[in-house]
């Protein structure tokens, strides 16, 4: 076999799953088989969808509410040789939830490839363990803050902010994802925050690197991401379902462009937040991330308010890590994070991942320094098997962080 | 004001839309405001997104089943100042609906461009009026026809397909959305299928467009579009959804790229399917392929198997063709269409549209070239103000379709 299965969550009215993933088979390869000629049938053989296997599942109350009928459903495997699309994510994508998106209660659960096919993706370039060398830190999660407020700020305001939270000790620090090149130009940014980077290196001995948000048109992105790079961009920030994945594909593969890659998942809950239509947020932000080439892949962390089910979040995370040939995508679990949740992200997480907190750090009572100490200090109490309680000395950042958020 | 207004649905469980409402305009904007500075909101004032209108709806039934808990429903009207944005269509969606999209129960209803941003879009190169010249066809709706069955099918197969097709009067043939550059590529098709069409032109002089499917790498279409142009290519089929609607942008403004583009509505279930979660399909299948330069925009029919509700293909069409500065698009009803459907289509849709039919042409008892005449007689007397089965002599094309079709 050479090709790709996809797999299918569907609730089919008609109550025959069978004839549902023979229909999905041979509708979005041959089109139809048994009233082909056979001379035809033998020739088109290899190209016919094969329905790997069907298996019913309970049907949820409140879907059977929502739909106002009782509908089988039923999970799908379908195999689609690879002879028939070109080894590129739009053709799959096409091929396997291309008119099928259209047609009623149906989602795209997951993607499989043979081995032959994944090769012809180029994964991260980077991956946890390049990013881990470029920072020299291998025996912790990184720590990320994200700018906050910095719509409508100039480059002297962005490099103030830049600064404070470099020196709170935090290794990665990312533009808002809405900040585009108006008051400030990608360029501009990357030139005046490698010279406070670099003025904060020669301090304090932490090196920290700038996440910068690489926008505009689809076909000037690569222009300017050499623009960038030229000037000493640490890492390139992406709003991937903004563009289309094959966009990050293309800039990843780049020789030219040697720089990592952070997904950004804005836009994305419009494929993935339905539990019955759209396409299964760790399919999307977890395999097909990484497959694209994709350092880091942030997503809703299962803990804010913007959250995930923690079993999807887990999902992504497995998808970026888990040993498939590719170098391995950083998990960067988002969202209503504060000090005092280390432990869980420790646990729920493991080492590998990207700590990322906005609010967690930006609120601390002594500002960006004082929270990215905080996270620090509770990331190093958690990895000696120390309690935060019992870790946060009075009047340390720690302590403060723990008296706001708990 | 210069921006964009986003209409959005809402289910908020808080029950408080106008807090909602003012969450959204900051959050997506400036981030805070009441806390910061006098000097900083003076400064960023002109940055602040602004609620212009909250509206309470009934929330339904089914809703609240699924919910599991009765929320207000609301439609929400929000302001985003063109400041804070590039002028494309990735940073306007990063704005409006970037980590909007993943915050529940949210869904993105409909976009309004100011006029000076609005005319920073190419809109379609060609438009109804620019098809219809190159066709010389003005005084009824265009016919078209899809290929079926083609994957697998060598070139021999293919050009064979596509003389049945012309012979039967159809104005347009297009690929299958499946059909990728691998045992045919798009420059073969289209060298064949030139030879084939003014085969056909010479002898009925009847003319026909054929839509090639433009597919491969993002980085790498332009120049295989470049390619097909210089092989004489009518019309580019191209599915937008798989790619990113900046994509289609690209393609469509590009100057040295003089082609048609058809949009086909790949994908764009995942984001328009749910009625709670995504991008409304009126949005995205109508005033997002206008702007972006599509020429035709193809979505299901009201009438199929996979269908549209009828208030939605109908507010499709009404974005593809109504005055705003812009060409029109051609709307393009697709799926479970046949010749007895014709005069529903025409009261729906009007004389502004491509019918466009699979089935419907190669089912026909006489094959593609009796389905094509019926079509075509079926236009000609929905026009003439004749009813189907009064127009229908015996053993005409016609007739036959009705007896099959009804």
């Amino acid at each position: 076999m050479s090709g790709v299965i996809a797999t299918y969550q569907v609730y089919d009215k008609n109550h025959h799953l069978e004839k549902k993933a023979e229909s999905i088979a041979l509708g979005l390869t041959v089109g139809s088989w048994t009233n082909l000629p056979q001379n035809d049938q033998i020739q088109l053989q290899k190209h016919k969808g094969k329905v790997i296997s069907v298996h019913e599942i309970e049907c949820e109350e409140n879907i059977v509410n929502f739909l106002g009928y009782k509908a089988t459903k039923g999970i799908i495997e379908i195999y689609y040789p690879s002879l028939n699309f070109s080894a590129d994510l739009p053709a799959i994508l096409t091929t396997v939830f291309g008119k099928l998106s259209l047609d009623g209660e149906i989602k795209l659960i997951d993607l499989n490839f043979t081995d032959d096919i994944l090769t012809l993706f180029p994964g991260p370039k980077f991956g946890i363990k390049g990013i881990r060398e470029k920072l020299d830190v291998y025996d912790r999660p990184l720590l990320m803050s994200i700018f906050k407020s910095i719509i409508g700020r100039d480059i002297q305001y962005i490099s103030a902010e830049l600064k404070k939270q470099a020196l709170g000790g935090v290794d990665l620090i990312k533009d808002d994802e809405i900040l585009f090149d108006t008051i400030t130009s990608i360029t501009d940014r990357v030139t005046h925050g490698k010279n406070i980077l670099n003025q904060v290196y020669e301090k304090t001995g932490h090196k920290t690197l700038y996440a910068v948000n690489l926008t505009g048109r689809t076909y000037e992105l690569k222009e300017k991401a050499l623009r960038a790079a030229e000037a000493g961009a640490d890492v390139f920030l992406l709003n991937v379902f903004s563009y289309g994945i094959d966009v990050l594909q293309g800039l990843a593969e780049d020789p030219s462009i040697n720089i990592p890659i952070m997904a950004h998942p804005a836009v994305s809950g419009a494929f993935s937040s339905s539990p019955i239509y759209g396409i299964d947020a760790g399919l999307l932000l977890g395999k097909l991330l990484r497959i694209a080439g994709a350092d880091f892949s942030l997503f809703p962390s299962p803990y804010g308010s913007v959250a995930l089910q923690k079993e999807t979040a887990l999902k992504i995370a497995e998808n970026l890590t888990v040993s498939n040939g590719l170098k391995e995508t950083f998990p960067v679990p988002s969202a209503g994070i504060h000090p005092g949740l280390v432990p869980q992200l420790i646990q729920d997480f493991g080492i590998e991942q990207v700590i990322n907190a906005g609010g967690g750090v930006h609120g601390h009572p002594d500002g960006p320094i004082g929270g990215g100490n905080a996270f620090r200090e509770a990331i190093s109490a958690t990895l000696s098997g120390v309690e935060l309680k019992d870790y946060a000395l009075p009047n340390t950042s720690l302590q403060k962080a723990l008296q706001l958020w708990g």
